[in-house]
């Protein structure tokens, strides 16, 4: 009973703290927890996420108060911790009459005093080819297709490193739905869903020719880069098709380092990517570096051919090609670069949005090359990851 | 002969006017045109752009040249207009020995002084329910289905006002794909490629319910919300159910005349929103309010009913409050409203991200009332509108 799974969410919050002391400010209640943390709370947020099944439909589980229908000046007339079903509640009586019964787990869980906020900041690894050499994660084909906890371990390392080696997979063709659909949905592009890496006289990109491509995230000329990237080999004995992969995180965060003007004209400039085809012309304005309302990078847009002419304020725009030139520049350091070659049976999976990746050019006369690919967006990958820790935490 | 469709791109670039002095500077090239306009084309810029077919794939038109293989101090040694094939080209020496022959229409058209910026904005209207009940866009599903010209008419609008009404479509179940597929792909979620607006027992949402629906955008709890949402009426005769739309970049236009400040903590202060689902847990972060690199508005993502606890800086939670409140009571006022009944036959398209939509409770005891709907990417949508220009222009 130790647990929270009220109307308005399907997750568990135990309570590992209580409240011991309650005080009415100005501002909302301040709460002082057993632990000595304290917790300053908003009348209005502590309004917006009352949990009862007037605010909260019992059957989606949705609001359905909104926060806009409270009077302006709502205020708190009572504070207290009760009983509830042999559960303690924080019961706030509000001046308009309506009580609120909230959960100490819930209310502990979403505290967003600074020192909570940071504690649940996701951490993550970046990598040059030092530590991914040494820490490169690696998963069985089968134990993730099987076990519901080595598919967390897989999605969580995934998460953390934007790289994984999934070995031992099928080389039927095909075969990479399954793995794929481990996770989630499949992002159909106008690739297709799975789109076969080979050789094609009409190519309508570069990677379906025997060319080298230089270090890229795909489909930067959609708004929505796709987030994990599979790349699934299915034969591989021609001479060449090295891949290289590079974590632009970590390229980004030594720019910064180096130069904070040049790493903010590439947060802020923005660059223009088009597709070249008969059939579609997909067009993204976006800086390299895009970083998120916390100020966090979240991706790195970059794929040279796929630039269009660089459309900015003339002021600005020198300032792009030092920085960007000096980005490509850093990439290309062999001290970022993780080297290897795809064997049949190997499945890559990447954060395309993240880790930049190259093949070198390779010889059909040697031998032949086959991969298949697809992606599914990040979207999809957390919401997988929080399903399955919800499963653990019930069992 | 008179356009443009070199290496780099399939459009094409009538040459509307030639330059008729050319001086090389310490920063690139300043161009005279024979209208007088000033080009400023920087050195990096030029080189970066060269049509050639060293520089850029004759079979995929991507580029294979990399700015950043550029010497540090290239320059350009001499500038000359000469004739290629009956037309001119501005044909650059640089000082590594490469030439550049450039097309006077291309350079026109991406010339990046600021009053040539100013002209490729693109205009989108904002409205009230004043403005939509004199110009809400309709069109005739027969002649949109067939007739190109009609398409791009459709998608043009549809662009500058974010709604349209497409009249006299089939009523048969699943017919909205072929609508759909004039653009482009639809966008599949977890709630499928075409969904059914229907009152359900298992409702994992409030549409799928007889309820109220607050004004919202769909899906705000994914990275990308939906561009174009269709909702195509089969059935509509229960009592109640009037589907209610506003114009939200009309709505924040006034919250920035009213308050800047308001309208600032909006674009700022991100919110959260989950979905409520046993099977799927999806969230996304963002401002409420989403600007783009230029500083323009681009989107907006509500919805109450899927928003999770506010989690931002203490600092910030009464202003968010302030801001929130204050924008959902602007959406409330009936003049920003269009109110109207769907029938059948009537495919009601809008941007998801711009133009929020609520519906009225339904009484199914009166009558039954079923929507298709899906998604549509907004890349879909610009990507159809460029081909179609592409072809009329060939035409």
């Amino acid at each position: 009973m130790n647990s929270y799974s009220e109307l308005a969410s399907f997750a568990s919050y135990p309570i590992t703290s209580l409240p011991v002391e309650w005080h009415i400010e100005a501002e909302g209640v301040r709460l002082i927890w057993d632990d000595q943390h304290v917790s300053l709370l908003h009348t209005f947020w502590l309004r917006d996420n009352c949990p009862c099944s007037e605010c909260v439909s019992p059957v989606t589980r949705e609001q359905l108060f909104e926060i806009c229908d409270a009077p302006a000046d709502l205020h708190i007339r009572d504070v207290s911790l009760t009983a509830v079903a042999e559960q303690q509640r924080l019961t706030i009586c509000w001046s308009d009459g309506h009580v609120s019964r909230m959960h100490p787990g819930w209310l502990r869980a979403h505290c967003y005093a600074d020192a909570a906020r940071q504690q649940r900041v996701s951490v993550q690894h970046t990598w040059d080819r030092q530590v991914i050499n040494r820490h490169l994660p690696q998963h069985d084909y089968q134990q993730v297709m099987t076990n519901n906890n080595a598919l967390l371990t897989w999605l969580q390392t995934q998460h953390q490193w934007g790289i994984a080696m999934i070995r031992n997979s099928p080389t039927e063709v095909g075969s990479l739905n399954h793995l794929a659909q481990r996770i989630g949905m499949i992002r159909e592009t106008n690739f297709g869903r799975l789109f076969d890496v080979i050789s094609r006289s009409d190519a309508n990109s570069a990677a379906y020719t025997t060319v080298r491509l230089p270090l890229h995230t795909d489909l930067p000329t959609r708004e929505l880069q796709p987030g994990l990237q599979f790349l699934h080999c299915l034969r591989n004995d021609a001479e060449g098709g090295e891949s290289i992969l590079v974590d632009g995180f970590r390229v980004a965060a030594d720019l910064r380092q180096e130069s904070p003007e040049l790493y903010q004209a590439l947060t802020r400039i923005p660059a223009d990517f088009y597709n070249k085809d008969r059939h579609s012309d997909y067009r993204f304005r976006a800086p390299i570096l895009q970083t998120d309302a916390d100020g966090e990078l979240t991706e790195v847009r970059v794929a040279n051919f796929l630039r269009g002419p660089l459309d900015v304020s003339a002021n600005d725009v020198e300032l792009f090609y030092r920085a960007y030139r000096r980005f490509i520049e850093k990439t290309r350091d062999s001290r970022y670069q993780l080297y290897f070659r795809l064997d049949a049976g190997d499945t890559l999976v990447f954060d395309n949005r993240r880790v930049l990746h190259a093949r070198n050019a390779f010889d059909l006369k040697s031998g032949g090359r086959h991969l298949q690919g697809c992606y599914v967006d990040r979207d999809e990958l957390l919401s997988r990851i929080r399903i399955l820790q919800r499963q653990q935490t019930v069992e």
